[in-house]
């Protein structure tokens, strides 16, 4: 009888572990198509490439379906294996990234849209700001992800970190949209375009660092959301580097 | 036995009712607050008030963590009372409602920052639209969490078609503002401060809209997000306005 028990639990835990595992696989898929919707949004405002941006915008539907068709995985493993514990916490940290990749999707489709409005009086001599900014979330989120993938609550809070950074850069590229159209005012309309697409990756950003607080806020067991990067740093400090990071499965509700 | 048996599935399913009533009751609260905070951010802006600005913009803390407790919640009705069906698809769709709720909550900051960055050259000629775009989307929200109390898919969809008027007067005050800082390059900061608060309110519109999107879902078990209005308005109304909408309990998962 003993062993009848434990072998169905063994079961029903691998069950669950393979479902994990599988969301998870998807997630990270669909934070890779997102990502290259930035890369391939941003080429086709800088190349002035039209089709690019017509194919980047309509193709915005697959990330939409992929939210769709992960939130329902995510209920049906909630419905059908109840996850307790740090494994619960791990479905609702995957049902809060896949928004968030949802909203980074709508971004990149933003600056799509602006590259086919744009194209006949592109400001080139401004584009190097924007992509350098474009380049430094892409990375973020890259390294948010990859934190995803490995729970790793270090990496996350380097991200987070990244996040003043790119708020400094946009900043300033803000300002100096503003500077160009003071003193030319027919540089105004084109401004406005750089600066919603700027405002857009600074989202990206926004939303790259609401991931890695998920990932802490697993790891770590503490919700790490509307704290100061100092009181986040402690968190992930109190356990220090040499602990093993937590895995699903490995601890109780906080 | 049996009696026993009925007895228990009652006692526990009254439990998660009550559970249930308790989160959409904070729920319900969280977004009157946050109600409170666009009305009164647009009140600092247009009568220059610098200290209800800033009592606006540090209030944000009540929101955020209402956000987080309310996520704790959902996490321990999930891990105590393992909804199913329709009971879990609500559990989901809140979850998803609290973080709407705490990004206009973040937008309502960004309006009362505007605010005491700006008190010094207010372009007031322009509030006017600012203002009846604002109400609009205050609006939207109040119906949207009026939706959300009763599960009423029918007054969801109204809401969700009021966002293409919002974006369509969206769009007339961002044309507005060009035209005026084109016109007379000193109003630039102005203009621009002034279109970073109706992007601001245009968003909160949006997601006033994600929160109908998720009671459509509940109410009819479709995903009506990514649709259009019109493939909305058909599962709505496939149901027909006779039906009894349903209720959480009633149904199976999709």
């Amino acid at each position: 009888m003993h062993m009848d028990k434990v072998d169905v639990t063994h079961h029903i835990s691998s069950q669950l572990n393979e479902a994990l595992e599988h969301v998870r696989g998807r997630v990270l898929r669909m934070g890779g198509v997102v990502e290259q919707q930035i890369a391939r949004a941003m080429r086709a405002l800088t190349e002035a490439d039209v089709l690019l941006a017509e194919e980047v915008a309509s193709n915005d539907y697959q990330v939409n379906s992929l939210e769709v068709s992960l939130d329902e995985e995510c209920t049906q493993i909630l419905a059908r294996r109840q996850p307790a514990a740090s494994d619960l916490r791990l479905v609702v940290a995957i049902i809060k990234t896949i928004t968030d990749l949802e909203r980074i999707g709508d971004e990149a489709e933003k600056i799509a849209r602006t590259a086919i409005a744009v194209t006949d009086r592109r400001p080139a001599h401004n584009y190097t700001s924007l992509e350098s900014l474009a380049n430094h979330v892409r990375g973020m989120l890259r390294d948010a992800l990859d934190a995803f993938a490995r729970l790793d609550a270090e990496a996350a809070l380097a991200v987070a970190r990244e996040d003043t950074r790119v708020d400094h850069e946009y900043e300033m590229l803000m300002r100096q949209c503003i500077t160009y159209m003071m003193e030319d005012q027919r540089t105004i309309r084109g401004m406005i375009d750089l600066m919603w697409c700027a405002r857009a990756l600074e989202r990206i950003g926004d939303h790259a660092s609401n991931i890695c607080e998920y990932v802490i806020y697993l790891v770590e067991g503490k919700d790490v959301r509307h704290t100061t990067l100092d009181e986040m740093a402690q968190v992930v400090r109190e356990r220090g580097p040499e602990a093993t990071p937590a895995q699903p499965g490995d601890d109780e509700l906080p």
